[in-house]
């Protein structure tokens, strides 16, 4: 009979614990161990924090580390979990996904006891983890090829008290934006998990495009301004500035807020993430590669907007995503 | 018997040309066409502008695809040549190398005409357009997963008098850093092989990261500092500004002067480009990823010097570059 997943140290002992959740070997690969750190300080909020769910995404990892530095002398009551690496495979080989068996694991939740390793994976969070907290708070950012501002993520949920509770849980990180992301590709997210399972979950998007001290400090403070929020730690909440300005806006973005290139070639973004656009301003251009003689197209904002998201200057094929715009969240349940 | 690489327009008519250098087939594809723009103003500066030599710095394509819309209006004498992707194959893919050979182009100059496809890229370039020019920017960055200030570079060479002449010319993009870069890995540059032809050879490095608007102003300008320089267009050359500074630096970087990851982990950087540091200054922090409890490892920097490129928060194995500190130029020819 196969092993299953568990913890391989004591996670109710009083104060400071560490050690791995054990992930099953299978047909694919041996055992892994992700390591945990945790936190209990008696009575209060259960938080789970992990980060490196996508492995070219390392803000997470890095923050959680940083978090783990610092909870001890600031946590006051609960317990937070810190798992810094959901998947390891993916970190040693900067992809999105798993290189092993190809899968993302943020669309196989909540995994297979049974699968290959990334659903053995989401597996092991969701039966041994996510039962432990009432909240959990995913560290992504959005990619090595796209500027995002840092953000604090949910998509709309069918139940309405689950849903006001996560924007508000989500605008008390305090980063530049809060959104709420309306897409159709939610099918085997961790966040669909975890609020089957009715707790409160806020995904972060921690800036994309390259990971740097500047904007690791403004991550650092959203997490801060976060566990203020739930209680779990004392000090006084502030918005860090981005692109030296102070924003806090509660934003959401539809399908129809994506562009995407008319055609192949190489993507040249023309405006910054919190530009405000009206429609015909120029996003960027598409420069196809062929030949120097061939128009380049240009890409413009549909209407009055916020530009959420945009490109890297890098090839793309057609009908990819080259930005997204978001607009003021109109309803709050 | 095989095709010769050569251009399928006339270069030699005054005004505006466009075509392709064409790199013939070989055992592994079919013929390329490089797209090429070429502005004959008569006698005066010949320059050569080449860009995406690898496929993952895309700021050079884009750049040079800006010269293109500009130069018509502002080109008062002489020649440029502009070829905005020198390696199609690699740009398509995102990828430093070129996928199907597994080749680095910027180390298989001057290349071989029987060679693999990247080797006759090479090829073709080095003995169709080299001598068409005296002069020749190939404009890169420093790949996707560094921070690096927008720089204009050279490596010692060992004529005083090209030396000299090409330290001036990289001083006169007027970029935050002018680099001299003493490294072991120059064979098969292209530098190496422009240089040895008798031409003045700089080589850009655009920043490094994500390819974003407000970064490509910067190259913008320093491109067309560099023009004016020449006397190919009239205008008065000025220093961008950078991270909210206007530098102006000519520095020197040895191999005494990258700093390595001591263990397997992820980076964590703790500074950023242009900092000033001293001896014990913290560069950056390695977690190793086993544990938990494992400490986390210092990188420190060895002595006064400013932070040239760090790297961004990613997962490095053991003793790979994480950071480049420099110092000012000291031997000036």
């Amino acid at each position: 009979m196969n092993e299953v997943p568990h913890l391989d140290f004591d996670i109710e002992a009083h104060g400071i614990s560490r050690g791995h959740l054990i992930v099953p070997k299978g047909a694919d690969c041996d055992p892994l161990a992700l390591p945990i750190f945790s936190l209990n300080q008696g009575e209060g909020p259960r938080l789970l924090v992990t980060g490196g769910n996508h492995g070219n995404e390392l803000e997470g990892p890095i923050l959680a580390r940083r978090l783990i530095k610092w909870l001890p002398e600031a946590q006051t009551c609960g317990r937070v979990i810190v798992l810094p690496v959901l998947n390891p495979l993916a970190v040693q080989a900067w992809s999105r996904n798993t290189p092993l068996d190809g899968l993302n694991l943020n669309r196989v939740f909540p995994g297979r006891a049974d699968g290959s390793v990334t659903e053995r994976i989401a597996d092991a969070v969701s039966r041994v983890l996510l039962p432990m907290a009432d909240t959990v708070f995913d560290l992504h950012s959005f990619g090595p090829t796209w500027y995002f501002p840092p953000a604090a993520v949910t998509h709309p949920i069918a139940n309405p008290d689950l849903m006001a509770r996560t924007v508000r849980m989500a605008e008390a990180f305090r980063l530049p934006v809060t959104l709420v992301w309306q897409h159709d590709d939610t099918a085997g997210m961790f966040d669909v998990t975890a609020q089957n399972q009715g707790k409160v979950f806020v995904c972060t998007e921690f800036g994309g495009g390259t990971v740097g001290a500047d904007n690791l400090a403004i991550y650092e403070a959203g997490l801060r301004n976060a566990l203020m929020a739930l209680g779990l730690v004392e000090g006084k909440a502030e918005y860090p500035t981005f692109r030296h300005r102070s924003f806090g806006q509660t934003l959401e973005t539809h399908p129809s807020d994506e562009l995407k290139s008319p055609a192949s070639g190489i993507f040249e973004p023309r405006c910054s993430v919190m530009d405000e656009v009206k429609e015909g301003d120029l996003i960027g251009i598409l420069h196809p590669m062929d030949s120097l003689s061939s128009e380049d197209i240009d890409i413009r904002a549909p209407g009055t907007s916020t530009v959420l998201a945009i490109s890297s200057g890098v090839h793309v094929d057609a009908n990819t995503a080259v930005a997204f715009v978001a607009r003021p969240l109109k309803v709050r349940q």
